[in-house]
């Protein structure tokens, strides 16, 4: 491993960056940014070593971290560029349009699609940081699809970078991640939205918030950029999850307004196996 | 301050015992808790000296720590019992029907209402600990409707536990709280729901749940036995929460059926705006 590039020098793309020149001090890292505050800030900080709009063909692995919506065109440009030894990963939140939209170019096998559960709500090169992938879930899809030797490049970077491979297909992918990820995210925004509009009739209500509304809350901080592409680009699957949650909670609401505590409380202890099975992923 | 008692030996009143112990080494602390265990519990952890079902009658401080919909039939009894040089206070998350049910009792001015915004998912002494309401916001109802006397006294034991002050009617808390604490446990529970129900067909789901879920999903591990009173004794606040959740919500999906990227993109950037009301609290 020589040389990396990176296309998207925010949160992900960054925190990668940073990752990688941890493991490999001499490594390489050229890329780009459509800020040039952005670029700026990623130099600055030794995301990457200099700014260059396309990869060198002798670049290992490109990495294309930009938001989920740009992504299919970048990648059919940038396979369009790239040299002969040269693997293309992505890091995207939503797999199976790009999966799709990549299928029949002639260089698919110089592609992997990956998507890496870590992120923060915040976003920037300055937001990143090394250890942000450290020991994390790497979902990786449509393995076969890759060539076996520049595959190789990825498994040696990722097993680098200390992450834990996954493998499925994109459309599983997509239908599991709208509920574990982008159905927390909108929950998040939609509960921040609705307490907004609270306040704008009672000012102080946020000296009351406690540690379980930030909690809750926390995600409504993360960038529309990032997150407004993620929602149409799994619509499907995210209108489904949309729909339950909101089912739930009309449920719960006829019970409240029935003051149905039986009901209430059979339900919350059903619901209270979530602690076996998020205890069980630490 | 020489003997406090308390009632209901969980998390918030267990909590309470160790930090008042902290602070007053020579401090005489009576309890009960309706279940043995708890009890036992209570003794080995030192949160109690004694258990006893009645409070002495030179004890200091009456502590209620029960579920919401026990506190009022609870308070009253308890101020047939006192003596006169003794306050008692309830910790209890809703306060509008409390103050309502107290109101005529003939030692109305022996009761001060108070609830701590302070809190963790987890319940029982064993879940307790000193440093949970070290400087959380304690929210006091109706204060001139308690003795100016046994005012002091709770003054002198919340000024020892670092407990910020702020006051309001019961209204106004039932109203706030509804929206700040209220809608985001019963969001984490059906989230989780949610989750759990997409589960039965996808057994690998939690394997992808990066920390933002766990984050929003944290409260679905919360004690029915606490919240399900809060629902229905706080019901008319909730519903108007939920309300306006359900709409936030369905307004989203509208946006995200018909690919409407740039009100979604209007909107989450709209939310944002929490980011700043968040931090300031810190």
């Amino acid at each position: 491993m020589k040389k990396i590039h990176i296309i998207g020098l925010g949160l992900l793309g960054g925190s990668f960056g940073l990752a990688a020149r941890r493991k490999f001090p001499e490594l390489k890292i050229t890329g780009s940014d459509i800020s040039e505050q952005n670029q700026k800030d990623a130099l600055t900080i030794g995301i990457i070593t200099e700014v260059k709009e396309t990869p060198d063909q002798d670049t290992d692995i490109v990495i294309l971290a930009t938001p989920a919506d740009t992504l299919g065109d970048l990648l059919l440009k940038t396979l369009d560029q790239i040299g002969q030894e040269t693997l293309v990963i992505d890091l995207g939140s939503t797999k199976s349009k790009l999966c799709l939209q990549v299928s029949s170019h002639p260089k698919r096998a110089h592609f992997l699609a990956c998507h890496p559960i870590a992120g923060t709500e915040y976003s920037g090169p300055k937001a990143a940081f090394a250890d942000l992938l450290d020991r994390k879930v790497m979902i990786l899809c449509e393995l076969e699809k890759t060539d076996l030797h520049l595959k190789e490049k990825a498994f040696n970077l990722f097993d680098a970078l200390n992450l834990k491979l996954r493998f499925m297909d994109p459309e599983e992918h997509d239908r599991h991640l709208a509920f574990v990820s982008h159905l927390s995210h909108i929950s998040s925004f939609m509960l921040g939205k609705t307490v907004l509009q609270k306040m704008a009739d009672d000012k102080n209500i946020f000296d009351m918030a406690g540690s379980g509304f930030a909690s809750t809350v926390r995600l409504a901080k993360s960038s529309p950029a990032m997150w407004t592409p993620i929602l149409t680009e799994n619509k499907d699957n995210i209108l489904a999850a949309l729909d339950g949650f909101i089912a739930n909670l009309s449920e719960i609401r006829a019970k409240v307004a029935e003051n149905d505590s039986a009901a209430i409380h059979s339900d919350l202890t059903e619901i209270n196996k979530i602690r076996d099975i998020l205890d069980l992923g630490k």
